[in-house]
């Protein structure tokens, strides 16, 4: 067993988080949550979307939270951009990281991003080029890779497909995301397998949520995979869209918890970071997520 | 990586859960809990203890449950049984299966249960030749084998002095008990390494707690080590005594989605185990503690 020495955490939660918390918290608010999470030590936080506020009303501003985060030197400050439109505004607002978002199931495609599979791939082309034209890292999302709310099962070699068009077509990661949380840490290795024969494995990352518990147990497993970064979410916001009331994104400092137990560096302070999500969750008013943060507060 | 094929879980819910938990239920709603784990397929369900009420209130009327439960053959009811009062009393309530309780903390031991480890381990002697007459079968705990909340770290060598004691006295299978839920998979795979050295794996099994967060990711860790039993918790019954509002002993419902999911066969069914869960925590009046529970039965 040979586990990775460092591993790099994408925070999700300013993004992907609020973006499925029923509460919209202001630009204010945002702004200390990213300052917050750069003081803990973060190296990757994706601050917002770049998606027309009549789809994601939680994603409005997010150019003003840009404007106003005090950026950190070394640290990434990343945005989604879904569509070349998106990308330009997120070049107006100075971002030098933007991420795609792809699903590995056709249906969640269609129902989510409204296109195929392959029809969300072409219309990245643009954003790759206009990407490459100014300089700016594109990294990329598959969603659904262990399973879809609305297919079922989704066979690895699908999630395979799609992860070496994202990476042949210039993204310099790809992310792959157990979306709806059924995945167990036995099916999660072997879709690392069948992927990382497809795309290097230093070129994954690994996306889990906690819907069914089983978050940390595939992160686990995925480290014996070599897989060596993981997106998470600060106090585990972000609920699950299709459970409501059910956990989604795995809580940073849960990871953080495990990564330390097993010595693995990741630069990252446990006290802030817990200290970054009571600060929102007392915003939000909503108990935590993580149970490291409970754990530590008990209420 | 090989994995078992089978899984035994030791459910522990009615009597490590329900004593953990503020408030005390009836024996009714006891004798429910302990038919619906039945129904559930469970093949080992701890239903009581045999434990002065002055110190538990919780396991009064241990002796009325397993009087009026409903036995099906080849399913263990078993008991704790602090001493040779206890394990009498167990006899005579017509109790098969016995536990006996031991620490690998000197100070967790000394504030627990009031005596020293070796002390403990002395009081048990009584008790294996009184179950050795009988025909009863005992099984051994340990407690803070991954962290002590009085003593912080627990050395791995401490664990197996006492798990070998415990072996070679006589208890057919010892339980090693992350009381607090700090260990993370490194530690629990060099723990088991260690025990695993003094007592033969398949008399080993895994106890783990959520409170961390890190319950699952050391049972995947355990069965990456050969070990092939767990205990768990239904509805995640049980808090954390040692940080109020966190969680305590792991989900029987997580433990089993996970093992499902790796294709390990347990007997037991997922739709009537979250029928039992649903049942006593309506009694509780709390909502469950376990993930998929909630996944499946969303607020």
């Amino acid at each position: 067993m040979s586990l990775p020495s460092h591993v790099r955490l994408i925070e999700v939660g300013p993004r992907d988080g609020l973006q499925n918390e029923a509460q919209p918290i202001s630009v204010e608010d945002k702004v200390q949550l990213v300052d917050a999470l750069t003081a803990a030590g973060l190296g990757y936080i994706e601050v917002g979307s770049f998606v027309s506020p009549k789809w994601v009303p939680q994603m409005a501003g997010s150019a003003e939270v840009f404007a106003r985060i005090q950026r950190k030197p070394g640290v990434v400050y990343g945005a989604l951009a879904p569509n070349l439109r998106g990308f330009e505004d997120a070049l107006a607002a100075g971002v030098k990281e933007v991420a795609v978002f792809a699903a590995a199931s056709q249906a969640f495609s269609q129902r989510n991003i409204n296109c195929s599979i392959s029809e969300s791939l072409e219309r990245f082309v643009p954003i790759m080029d206009a990407a490459k034209q100014h300089g700016i890292s594109v990294r990329g999302y598959v969603s659904c890779v262990l399973g879809c709310p609305y297919e079922g099962e989704v066979a690895p070699e699908q999630v395979a497909m799609v992860a070496r068009e994202l990476h042949d077509m210039g993204c310099y990661e790809v992310s792959l995301g157990d979306t709806i949380g059924t995945g167990t840490a036995g099916a999660t290795r072997r879709m690392f397998e069948v992927v990382g024969a497809q795309v290097p494995r230093e070129k994954l990352a690994g996306h889990f949520h906690d819907t069914y518990g089983q978050a940390l147990a595939n992160v686990y497993a995925s480290l014996l995979e070599g897989i060596a970064v993981f997106d998470s979410s600060i106090a585990g916001l972000g609920g699950c869209p299709y459970a409501k009331g059910a956990s989604g994104n795995v809580a940073t400092e849960d990871v953080l918890y495990l990564l330390n137990g097993l010595g693995i560096h990741t630069g990252i302070d446990m006290d802030r970071l817990i200290d970054a999500g009571r600060q929102i969750c007392n915003v939000l008013g909503r108990p935590t997520g993580s149970r490291v943060a409970k754990a530590r507060n008990p209420s």
